[in-house]
């Protein structure tokens, strides 16, 4: 198993309680989600038709606003670990630091894998990867910087996991091109991070090669109806949108005055440079707040937002320890 | 897109209807499904974490009464889609006819593919594939049958998608040899099957190498949550198997006054040779009710169970027609 946040169950272990009495703020995982309410029985019971799956695509398309191609998915790490089927072995290259999946999957399967620094150093290599914006840091890359790279790579792979909150970055409405693949995360700015949905945006050949390798029921019946559902309501994307940008700048100016140095961010998490992260993570965990923090930077902090106002009250009694 | 049961677009644009309101006796989920109930915040929300898929994985083991490996996968076909990246492609037996996405899957990545009619036409393969009891014409193989093939074989694949009812057919108490790989579908006798829940079990190091390909959160919170639920509820599955049983000698007796004969069948289906299944289909279209017909062999009727006294009614008065 390879790091991730939301493992709780680690927080358990080291200092105690049931997973619902923990604030985890150690993802990006949007902590109010679109509400579930009602899943029809149907949803439970039957196989998805093809109908409803391609409702959930036209939902998809109309949320991320493009006309390409779409597959869904159960998440964006479906198609991570779908990559290595879809492109012969060779040389990858990954904008990094990033989500530590690409590498591990991508070796696993017998690629090369170079992590580098600058967009100018992935040219030449057979698939570049690149999370727009970044996880952790925030990192963003203009979509004309990243277009301008496509007839340079064999294939390159946008991760717009965290693009949700900040669309002007978003290369959804272009991904219909020969080598350029776009992944998105539903779980993540919609809070339903269980329901285990995502897409790939693409060109034709590579997304109907998707769809064939995830088979005829590649999401649950209630990713479909709670998807669907929730792509189309603009009005909560918005609203989400609005709130999260208030608590970004909340939570920079409680960070602030812990005398915490703001590295980058995006709507849905924050990453700071600390004195030492595994000190104020343990402080932040006697409160049952678990925070992210990174083996190979025992500096960085990254901290998801509260989800209301008893959150932000215990973040703060937390952080006055 | 392959044949399959559950194609209600298909019916609907024939006969027209809302799926809600057909009876869809298209397939082998039982529609009497176990109760979903309250699922928790948290199972939407958050990140499955190991210890929840273990619990699942632990209420598996004890649901199929075996102490070998399992992983959770979403439903038998996510197993099915992954076969090709376990074993490296060669020639393929399955024994036929049977779900047709064995065939499909295999020979989409290449392999050489062969149905046979026999168990005793497997051995030689470097994939052999026994659906048991089989889809559709309820066939059995003898636990012993199948384990004298393991040694003659590359590897033998075990479909016990609907063995849930009849558990002495089970080979999964056994799995945990290497060669041989026991799959098993939740939704059907669950009648869950928009849950997308599945079960690959064998020897650690397939499991392993599934595990690994099918990525850290193979399955939803709901899924879980349910699963576990469910998977350990031993009075429900026993009441469930006995009415199971009851409801097919009713079905098998309506379908011999209408002139059809059993082929087989299992708990969950029973397949009928009649004159002319497309007649039949339409006939029971009018009233709204959904079976299964086979391009390749137009006598054949498969019928699911219908799922409470009303849906019997509305069956009656159909064939009355």
């Amino acid at each position: 198993m390879r790091e991730h946040g939301g493992n709780l169950d680690l927080a358990q272990q080291r200092f105690g309680g049931r997973a619902e009495d923990w604030i985890d703020l150690s993802t990006g995982i949007n902590r109010l989600p679109y509400p579930v309410s009602e899943v029809s029985a149907r949803a439970w019971s039957a196989l998805p038709s093809r109908a409803e799956i391609e409702a959930l695509h036209q939902a998809a398309g109309h949320a991320y606003r493009t006309g390409a191609p779409i597959v869904a998915l159960g998440g964006a790490q479906a198609a991570i670990q779908l990559l290595p089927q879809l492109v012969p072995p060779g040389r990858a290259r990954i904008f990094a630091p990033t989500y530590n999946e690409y590498a591990g999957v991508l070796s696993a399967a017998g690629w090369e894998v170079q992590e580098v620094g600058e967009l100018g150093a992935l040219p030449g290599a057979d698939l570049a990867i690149v999370v727009n914006p970044n996880n952790p840091d925030g990192r963003r890359s203009a979509p004309q910087d990243l277009l301008a790279l496509l007839p340079r790579v064999g294939r390159l792979v946008i991760d717009e996991s965290f693009a949700d909150a900040v669309p002007q970055l978003s290369l959804a409405p272009q991904a219909n091109q020969a080598g350029l693949l776009v992944l998105r995360s539903f779980g993540k700015f919609y809070g339903l991070a269980g329901l285990r949905l995502g897409f790939a945006i693409g060109h034709a050949a590579d997304i109907g090669r998707l769809a064939a390798m995830s088979g005829p029921w590649p999401v649950s019946g209630a990713a479909i109806e709670i998807g669907c559902r929730a792509l189309r309501d603009e009005a909560w994307a918005e609203a989400a949108s609005a709130r999260l940008a208030r608590d970004c700048a909340r939570l920079d100016e409680m960070a602030s005055s812990q005398g915490w140095r703001l590295i980058g961010g995006t709507p849905l998490f924050r990453l700071y440079q600390t004195r030492d992260a595994l000190a104020a993570q343990e402080k932040l965990a006697r409160g049952q707040i678990w925070p992210r923090v990174f083996a190979q930077q025992p500096t960085w902090l990254r901290l998801g937002l509260p989800g209301g106002e008893a959150e932000w009250t215990r973040l703060a009694e937390g952080l006055a320890r």
